[in-house]
C-alpha cells in the first residue's frame, strides 16, 4: 500500500515516524520541506508538494488548522486533483465540522473516498502508536484504512458513516478536556488560597474519582505549573472551541461552559500565554485569584 | 471499641450496616427512630438521642447539612456534652468549612478529638465498604479511626492535621463531578442534536481518555436520562455549591465554573427537578438546547 | 443630489421614505421587487439592479447581514462596479467590522469613498427621522453626506477617519442593549417570583436611575412579555453579538456577558423563540426560573 | 418631631447633614462617636448609644450592613427595646431581605412600625438632598416619614405594604447598575484595544441610546479609570450582589449575570482592589483583556 502523509507538526511527524517504523512506504509532504527531509533517514520519499503524496492507494492529512487542509486539499498542487478514483483521503487534522461535511462532498463528487479520521493523544503518544482514533466514513474503506490506522494508535473507535460524526467527537472530547482543565484550575486555586496542599488534592482525586490519565496528567502539569513546553498551545485549544461552538450554534445548542473556556483562552493569549500549553488555563484562573 | 453511629439516610444507613457486617459494636440514633431500628436485627443498638451514641470512644456523625449536624452536635442533648475527654467525633458528613472550623475548635476546647472525615461514593459503594474516605486531625486520633474506616472505604486519604483540608477537598471533589456532569450534559446535547448517537459518544470517551468510573456511571445516566431515583439530590448538590463558592469567597478566589452550576441546579430545582439525581444538570443542557 | 438606496427592509423603507418626505430625489433598489414599488408613489424611481441604483453621487445600502451587503457590492451587477470615480458609498447596515475594513480598502482601490455609517433606532424612529447615526470616514464625503443623514436622523456622531471604528461602535452599542434585556430581564424574573410588581420596578428605575428612553421601551416589553411583533428579531441580535464576539476575539478581548447573551440568544430560538424580538432574552430568564 | 439617626458613614452623614439643613432635630449616634460631633455645631444632639437615638417619633438607620443592622437593633441598647408603641424605624440601609422580613417582624411585635426605605444615590447626592428613596410598609407610619425622606430625597417611590419589596428593588437596582458597569467595562476594553477613543464611544452613547446621568457617571469613571475614591466600594459592591443572589436562590431564580458580577468583584478584591470604587470592575475587564 503506497500511502502519502501531509503536515508534518508536532503530532504528524510523530505519526509518520510511527507508520515508518511499523514498516509503511510513505511519501511525505510538508510545507517547509527541512521537516520532511527529517524522515528521509527513516525511509520515507520527500514529495514537492501535496499532489505528488496523493498517487497512492491513501492519503493522510494532519494539519494544523482549516485554512492549511483547504489549501493543501483544493490548491493548485491539491490532493484532490490528483487522488486517483477509489483513492482515499484519511483526513486526522482537528478541523471544523464545516470543512469536513465539504471534503466529504468534494471527494464523494472526485470518486474518491473520504475517511475522517481525528485522533486523541498528545506527540508522544503519537511516538509510541498510542493514539485513540475516532472513524467515520463508508465501512469498506475504512478498512483498508484499518491496518495503517493500527501503526499509529492504540485503538479506532468507528462512529458511522457520516464524516462529520467523527469531527464532532473530536471537537467535543477536546472541550472535555478544556473543561477539565478549568475546573482544576479553580479548584487548585482554591485549595492553594487556603493553605492546602494541591498536589495532595490532585493525588486524592485521581486515585479516587478520577483516575483517568488526563487527570492525572494535566493535574500534574496544573501543580506544578509547568506550561512549557506547549503539548497542544492556547491558540489551537481556542480554536478548537471556536470549531466546537460553531457547530453548536449551527444547532441552535448554547455551550456555557464551552463559552467560558473560550474566554479564558482568549485571556491567556492576551495576558502574554500564546506560547503555553493549553493546560496554562489554570494560570488565569490563578491569576484571577490574584496569584 | 465502642461506636455511636448518628445519622442513617440513605448514605449512613450504609455505611452504619457496612460497620456492622464488619463486626464493629454499633449505637445507632436518628431522629426518624425508624431507620435506627431497622438496625437492630443486624445487631446495633438504638439510642434515644444523640448523647446516648456519644458515650463510647467515638462517635461518627453523617448528616444531611449544616443545620442537622449543628443541631446534633450543639443541641440540647448533643455529642459535644456527652462525649467523654480524650474521645473522638468523626464528621464524616459533607460540611461547610466555616463548621468544620467551629467543630475542631468546640471539640478542642473540651478536651475531645474532632476527625473531618467526609467520604466519596454513592450509596452502593457505602454498603459494599468501597467508600474513598478524605480525612484530616490529629494524627494520634486518625490511627485509632483507621480500623472503623476500613470498615466503610477502601481507601483513606489522609490530608493533615486541619481539618478543614478534608472537608475542601471534599467540596473540590464535589465541584469536579458537577462541571463534569455540566460539560457531560452540554456535549451529549449537541451530539444528540446533530443526528450523532450519545451513547456511542460517550462509550469512546470512556474508553479512551476518561477511563473512570465516574464517567461512565454519570455518562450512561445522562444518556439514558435516568435521573430518578436520586442517589444524590439536586437540592445536596446545590448546597455542596454554596458551600464551595462560600469558602471560596472567604479566600477570594472566583470559580465560574462553580458559578455556572450553580445556576443550573437552581434553574434545575426551579424546572420542577428538585427530586432527581443531580445528573439532572444534563435535562437543563437538554432543555435550553431546545430538546 | 442623485441618491441610490438599497435594501428596503423594515428599517430601509422607513429611511427611504423618511428621505422622500425630506424632497431627496432617491433610486432604490431591493431584492424583492415589490417592496421598491411601494415607494414609487412616493417619487422614488426603481432600479432594477445595484448597479443601476449606484449612477448617482451617492449610494446608501441598508441590509440585512454580511452576505446580502457583499452580494450587492461586489456581485454581479454590483455597487462597486457602477459607483463612479469620487462618488460615495454610506454603508449603514450593521456589518461585520472585517467585511467593514474590506468595504473601505475595495472602496479606495476603486477611487471612490466609502462612509461608514450606521444607525441606532428601532423602524419608528427611522420613519419620523429620528435615527442616531455614527459615521467615520474622510472628512470631506461625510460633509457631502450630512444633510442626506439630516434627513433620517436626529444627530450624527462622527467618530473619525478610520471607517471600522463606526461599525465596532454599532456593535458595542447593540452589546449593550442587549445585556440591559438580559440584566432587565433576570431581575424583573426575582420581583415576579419574589411576589412584587415588575411594572412598579420598572417605573422605580426609569424614573430614578436609568430614565433613557430605552430602558422605558424594553422595560414596557419586558413587563408585558410582549415579544412580538418582533422590531428586531433575536437571529439579527445573535448575528451582531457573533460580529462583536469576532472583532472582541481579533484583539484578544475576552467579553463574558457577550458570551453569556450569545448562549441566551440561542436558547432563546432553539425554545421556539426565532420570529421573537431580541427583547424576549427576558423570557429565556423567566423559563430558566420556572416561569 | 423627635428624630434619631444612627449610622454616620458617609452616606449617613451626609443625609443627616441634609436634614438639619432643613430644619430637623436629629440626635444622631454613630460606633465611633467623632463622626457624629462633627454634626453638632449644626444642632444634633449626640447620642451615647442607639436606644438614646431612638426615644423619639422616628428613628432612621443608615448603617453599612446585616451585622452592623442587627447589632443597632437587636443589641444590648438596641433600638427596638428602646423604641416606644407607635413610633417609627425607618431602615434606609442596604440590607438582606432575610433581615428586613425579621425587623418587620419583630417591630411588629413590639407594637412599633418599621418603614423600609433604602436609597439610590452617591453621597454627593445624600448632601443635596437628592436621592431617590424606595419605601415599603404601613401607609400611615409612610405618611408620617413622608417631609422627612423629602429632605433628603428628590422623590420617594411607595412599593406596597410589604418592607421586603423596597429592599429586593433597591438590591436588583444595585444589580443593574453593577451589570452596566461591567458591559462598560467589556465594550470599552475592546474600543480601547482596536485603537478606537473609549472616551468619544461613552460620549456617542449617553447622547443617543443612554441619556441617563448613571451611564454618564460611570462611563466617566471607566473612560479615566478614576476608581479612587471609593464612592461605593468593592466590598460593598460584593455584599450587595450576594444579598441579591441569596434572595434570588430562596425564590429559585439563577441570576447568570448576577453570578458573572460577583466572580469579578471576588477577583478585583483579589487582585488588590479593596479600596477601589465599584466602577473598578472596569479594572477587572481590562486585565483580562491584558492592559
Amino acid at each position: 500500500m503506497d500511502i502519502g502523509f501531509i503536515g508534518l507538526g508536532h503530532m504528524g511527524q510523530a505519526m509518520a515516524r510511527a507508520l515508518l517504523k511499523a514498516g509503511f512506504r510513505l511519501t511525505v509532504y510538508n510545507r517547509t520541506r527541512a521537516r520532511a527531509e527529517e524522515l528521509q533517514a527513516e525511509g520515507a520519499a520527500v514529495a514537492d508538494n501535496p499532489a505528488e503524496a496523493s498517487r497512492g492507494d491513501l492519503v493522510i492529512t494532519m494539519l494544523a488548522d482549516d485554512p492549511a487542509a483547504e489549501a493543501v486539499v483544493f490548491g493548485e498542487q491539491g490532493v484532490i486533483r490528483a487522488l486517483r478514483r477509489g483513492a482515499i483521503h484519511a483526513g486526522m487534522s482537528t478541523i471544523t465540522v464545516a470543512l469536513s461535511k465539504r471534503l466529504a462532498d468534494a471527494h464523494r463528487a472526485a470518486g474518491q473516498h473520504y475517511v475522517a479520521a481525528p485522533v486523541f493523544g498528545r506527540p508522544d503518544a503519537a511516538a509510541a502508536g498510542k493514539l485513540f482514533i475516532v472513524a467515520a466514513g463508508e465501512p469498506e474503506p475504512i478498512a483498508r484504512c484499518q491496518p495503517v490506522f493500527d501503526g499509529m494508535g492504540q485503538r479506532t473507535f468507528v462512529v458511522g458513516a457520516v464524516q462529520t460524526a467523527a469531527n464532532l467527537i473530536k471537537l467535543c472530547g477536546n472541550f472535555l478536556i478544556a473543561s477539565m482543565i478549568e475546573s482544576l484550575g479553580e479548584a487548585t486555586t482554591l485549595i492553594r488560597k487556603s493553605g492546602g496542599d494541591p498536589q495532595r488534592f490532585v493525588e486524592v482525586m485521581t486515585n479516587s474519582l478520577f483516575p483517568a490519565p488526563v487527570y492525572k496528567t494535566y493535574g500534574d502539569l496544573i501543580v506544578e505549573q509547568k506550561f512549557q513546553p506547549a503539548g497542544f498551545s492556547m491558540p489551537l485549544g481556542l480554536k478548537d472551541i471556536r470549531s466546537l461552538l460553531a457547530a453548536a450554534e449551527t444547532h441552535a445548542v448554547p455551550m456555557p461552559v464551552g463559552s467560558l473556556v473560550r474566554d479564558h483562552f482568549i485571556s491567556a493569549i492576551a495576558r502574554g500565554g500564546a506560547n503555553l500549553d493549553w493546560s496554562g488555563l489554570a494560570r488565569v484562573a490563578a491569576q484571577d485569584a490574584g496569584l
